[in-house]
């Protein structure tokens, strides 16, 4: 792979403070293997990025997700950006759906089940609407074959919202 | 009010980056009115801080629900420091429980319903565990009566665990 598109977490909360945004090329995470087909990496430091909505899945997946967004997306939402600009990296992280023990009305995150990953570049995606995807379980990338369902889905039902299902939660 | 207590949200976190963790008063939100009995404000930029845990809440509230903290309390998470340091602050955010009209087995935030904040002073709210509870609609707080309930729900159910419902999402 020869480039990293993956744009670090904290340090991109530090970068968008201090006005450094247009650093579109920062570190994956080193350790993360790549996704196949789209080389895409686990992004580092994607737990300390902001929201962008929640969401529910219902059975049989029975999950709570949460969608994160690195400096470059968060920008494109609250200024309503469209498309996304290249180094724009969204993160959905999903766990099962769990009664609360505490508060009966309430489910909290069970177990982590997958993360999934889209990145930006319409040069390097440029056969898949502009974005990279990657699909995690325990850091590793799940398989070829399930990856190549991810772009045919986005396509089918929001091409005209730049592939992105989520909408900045108000 | 004598002190503003609420910690700054995307400061925190370039604070957070550039080892700056200590400062505990920060600015609160000028613009956001002081809930009634502890003072609290809407804090500022809380819409960037970092997930503790996304929630749903079952009918008839009927919600989806993101907890964040600021930097004092993710750090008191990922360290496992408890009771939680001074200064520290959770936000939980809530919107209508919605069906997505893009893919039928998600659910979307809908309308936002309730921002509900926690501060922690240990000597300013000795007499509520060190907790003071801000409930917010429509950046407005409810009224005192409201403000009367927080403490005694979270002392009767989870006072084991310095009075916070919400545990880190795996």
């Amino acid at each position: 792979m020869k480039r990293r598109l993956i744009a670090a977490g904290v340090f991109g909360s530090a970068a968008l403070t201090l006005g450094l945004i247009g650093v579109v090329e920062v570190r994956g995470d080193s350790r993360s293997p790549s996704a196949p087909i789209y080389g895409v990496q686990l992004p580092e430091g994607y737990r300390d990025w902001p929201l962008v909505a929640p969401a529910q899945e219902a059975a049989p997946l029975d999950e709570l997700r949460v969608i994160v967004g690195n400096p470059i997306a968060m920008r494109a939402y609250r200024d309503n950006i469209h498309p996304f600009p290249d180094g724009s990296v969204l993160v959905k992280r999903a766990w099962k759906h769990e009664q609360s023990p505490d508060f009966e009305p309430a489910s909290i995150p069970g177990a982590a089940t997958t993360v999934q990953v889209m990145v930006k570049d319409s040069k390097r995606y440029a056969s898949t609407g502009g974005w990279g995807y990657g699909r995690f379980i325990d850091g590793r990338p799940v398989d070829e074959a399930q990856h190549r369902t991810c772009h045919a889905c986005h396509a089918a039902r929001v091409s005209d919202r730049d592939y992105v299902f989520t909408r900045y939660a108000p």
